[in-house]
């Protein structure tokens, strides 16, 4: 049996749009690295550069492997985890997302389990841990890569198109958004004619991702259901859309909960993550912007 | 300049789903026959077999006719209008939307209009008279032929897949619903978790239409935005519903805003309309069934 494992799980935008808990792409880059090695010892967790929870039960990566363990029968196992995150907390870039995946696939990977079921199901319990919510639009766009779309985690119901080339500016303001306080101010109900926008809006993204004509993202990436009440917490939200289209993106939107902001581009990425990084400091914002595209998911790197 | 037009208009299944306002697929029967003629006098309208206004600015094919005149500036025409109407008014199978389309139609022939938009919108617009709302979700894919997802009248922005041999059931029963009251039923604002399903419902849709996996439409055609409502409004729907998928039906929904219920099949159309009509005919309901499939749009048969 092996006992060590390194797995690389990338960062997401959820949402994508009009997709609220529903579409996620995954990025090239940044993207978490996770180690585990099987141990005799009591579990443990470490997290760098990023100060995390140090207990297994409490760390998401741990989290996930220890969901997945037990459901899979293999709770005798105990391990010493490492993540290596390159996905900033908090950021609205599937930060616990790319954590927990990791966490759940190198689990997979040492256990000798191939269930993509089972596997994003764990992850997505990581995902319920730090959210209260185990929403599987982060988890599985980093496990599978591309653009995914979730119906239902259980039975697991999920589409994926892997839409080549598609260039994606991510920037990320020095803004902390919590994804509980996040979700905490949507509404429950929403008027009909914003629901029916949305459908209209995500069947023009299908169509759009599944035929490469991204020019026709445009408005229909916009959404009706989630950012028109969470723009509120990502000051400059609408001056960085502005300045994005201003520049020449093609379309423009809300990371996940936030506060990271992205746009599809064509060959004007550094242009446009100029213009929204601009934008915010227009409002006295510091940002980091990463000049990215749709990555592929989640990889084993090494396994002995 | 042509003095006499001949249009073909096919029915068509509006909401199609989780497409509630927004998707459609035309049927290739049953159609509507628009006959138009430019003449001296004063213009005139006349439907056959069922008995539908004779003024011309209260018949929807001639009114969406004179729209489109009006738009193009040639309001100065004098016709004398027939609608043969294959489609059954009142039976949610896009009967109103037929004749529109066909009006509009054989208006833009005479005058040589071809504006796709300007003639959905045309069509529309007798939709609005009919219905209180100029929707295009049956004009729309009448006029196109196929399966349509309509954005936005104006800017009309459609997109069109042609899922080919897409087998259709369609099946009425002999209930009356008329379109006002199966829209004044319907709440003005919903859960938000209904409008996420039917964004991921959706997108499952026009991923299983353009891959052509029609079996992938199976639960993704369900509905929770219009169809809870208004199936009270049709007396026998779950029961239909539970005998269509009983006998094999891939997929089943309510067309537009009803009566008209149908499925989606393989090579077991009939066996599956026996089973729909048996099922209303429990509750002493009687039925017509078409076993048809998708459709092309609507086309001008003579123009002399």
């Amino acid at each position: 049996m092996n006992t060590y494992a390194k797995v690389r799980a990338p960062a997401t935008i959820a949402n994508f749009g009009p997709g609220f808990d529903v579409f996620g792409i995954a990025l090239e880059e940044p993207y978490d690295i996770v180690e585990m090695e099987l141990t005799d010892g009591p579990s443990t967790v470490d997290s760098v550069p990023y100060p995390l929870p140090t207990s297994v039960t409490k760390n998401v990566a741990s989290y996930a492997a220890l969901a997945l363990l037990g459901r899979a029968g293999r709770g005798d196992l105990s391990f010493k985890m490492t993540v290596t995150k390159g996905v900033r907390p908090a950021s609205g870039m599937g930060s616990s997302g790319a954590s927990c995946v990791g966490g759940a696939l190198a689990a997979a990977a040492l256990a000798g389990i191939t269930s993509d079921a089972d596997i994003v199901w764990a992850a997505a319990q990581g995902e319920g841990l730090a959210t209260g919510n185990p929403h599987p639009d982060n988890v599985a766009p980093s496990y599978h890569g591309g653009f995914v779309a979730v119906r239902s985690l259980e039975p697991y119901a999920a589409l994926h198109i892997m839409p080549e080339d598609l260039r994606v500016v991510a920037v990320l303001p020095d803004i902390r958004v919590s994804t509980k306080e996040a979700r905490a101010i949507l509404p429950a109900t929403v008027p009909m004619a914003d629901a029916v926008a949305n459908v209209a809006n995500a069947s023009f993204v299908i169509h759009a991702l599944m035929t490469g004509a991204y020019r026709e993202l445009g408005t229909a990436l916009e959404d009706r259901l989630s950012i028109p009440y969470r723009k509120a917490l990502v000051t400059g939200y609408d001056d960085a859309r502005a300045a994005a289209l201003d520049a020449g993106a093609l379309a423009f939107s809300l990371g996940g909960s936030g506060p990271t902001v992205f746009a599809i581009v064509e060959d004007n990425g550094p242009a446009v993550a100029d213009a929204i990084s601009g934008a915010f400091a227009g409002h006295g914002i510091g940002s980091t912007a990463y000049c990215t595209k749709i990555g592929r998911g989640a990889e084993v790197l090494a396994l002995e």
